[in-house]
């Protein structure tokens, strides 16, 4: 069959787009893995498939496929793409849609100005739910990377984060710390190393070295992570534009007990179909 | 506008291809290189640009730029994808084209079970046409490569080869030795690293590093080079199937003086459009 679909990105994690409910289909975790594939398919980060709900109280099933073809939770950048798309195709007029994903209901959020602000959950601090070997929660650990010594915010963003402050981000630091944090001894399920260069209270520059994948061009709960660490050590207000390599991010956070809302653009590349 | 495109693939080398004949536009060297971006765009290894032949006698024009949007010689891969391209699309119903290209003319060919026909030159072993230091065209060199001796028959095919025969290729050879023969001082343009192993007089399996890229899934010049290296050594007979990690790809070369022949696949992956 000829299975239509949208490209998109958001921060530079690219995603295509399929519409389930006008256009029932079924892929196989191989076929995922093909079409993921940039040189022998199309290529992208992850799939997203729009269904019907399947309670009629939300307004959409939205479910996520790595590109090595398994089905995965909830992706920051990739929930954007996915309220753009249904905004786009007119599948919904509703501007704060309800949305059931592998993890529960989300609720994102289409802004007037085209951006979209998604909830991202509570940071969690605690070292076991990091985890992060340490005797307790502290705002700054210090941690021996190497020959040197580091200070580290760790968070939870449902993925584990140690966040630096640094005068300077692009001195080399990432490609040199970062394999050693994201293999260091005190993190048992590795870490996303982040590296923050602070450029107002409103305003930060990232660079993520990514668990599993090395420096990546984006990472939205990195993001999420970078700033609450910021808020928490006190250089930071509750709104913050994160500038990535990928683009911007404005990130929110009203302290503890509050989750983290991540607002920021979505765009659509091109259109397709392929043969499946 | 909006632009339509075809996205195809030979061995693995991936092309968007154009019809700038019943579709006319001009792109920037930006725009190219905003389309070519994996993340932000489609995403290719070169855009083949299908265009009115200037002399009549010749059934197109065909132009390729490089995803960094420079504007670059053949490409052997990419000639199959454009000759499917112009036959799929009825642009012509011929089975051997004349095309001109920015070196010339060339007359590829379609042949009846779909698999596609170019002519990639006639091979050079002159150590100067290489460029590769030496006295005299031999047809092994012996090269000191760290503390390994190896044995390399050089080539140009446009471009300069380095060939080696081995047992096994998956030894970790391709990785160790790669970046050292691509920078030895006696390759002063730096060279191409294959790697081949025989299988018979009729098949081998080659793994390239590629100058300046690093190891490739597939390279049309390496496949040559490697055959050619190999009927100069008495390994092969003169039509010779080679496995790469992108394909197989037939090469046929009939000795001194004349054109080595490349027979291969060209898929259509997807159809797309995007607005420029």
């Amino acid at each position: 069959m000829t299975l239509s679909f949208t490209k998109m990105q958001g921060l530079g994690n690219d995603f295509i787009v399929l519409d389930g409910i006008n256009q029932p289909f079924t892929l196989t975790p191989e076929q995922i893995r093909q079409l993921g594939d940039r040189h022998f398919g199309i290529g992208f980060d992850q799939l997203l498939l729009v269904e019907k709900p399947t309670d009629p109280a939300h307004d959409f099933r939205y479910r996520i496929f790595n590109n090595d073809g398994g089905e995965v939770e909830q992706c920051g950048n990739g929930a954007r793409c996915f309220v753009r798309y249904v905004t786009e195709r007119g599948l919904t007029d509703k501007t704060e849609i309800s949305v059931e994903v592998a993890t529960g209901i989300i609720k994102p959020r289409l802004e007037a100005n085209g951006l979209v602000t998604v909830d991202m959950g509570e940071p969690r601090f605690a070292p076991r739910q990091i985890p992060f070997v340490a005797d307790e929660d502290q705002i700054e650990h210090s941690l021996q990377v190497g020959d040197e010594t580091v200070s580290v915010s760790v968070v939870s963003m449902g993925n584990p984060h140690a966040v630096q402050v640094l005068a300077d981000i692009d001195d080399g630091v990432v490609e040199r710390q970062g394999p050693l944090i994201e293999y260091h001894p005190r993190f048992p399920a590795r870490v996303n190393a982040g590296f923050m260069q602070v450029l107002s209270r409103n305003a930060v520059r990232l660079r993520v070295f990514e668990r599993g994948v090395g420096e990546t061009i984006a990472c939205g709960t990195g993001a999420c992570a970078a700033v609450v660490s910021g808020i928490r050590r006190g250089l930071l207000d509750e709104t913050v534009t994160v500038t990535t390599r990928g683009g911007n991010v404005d990130i929110t956070w009203r302290g503890p007990g509050q989750p983290v809302l991540m607002t920021g653009s979505a765009v659509t590349v091109f259109q397709g179909t392929v043969e499946i």
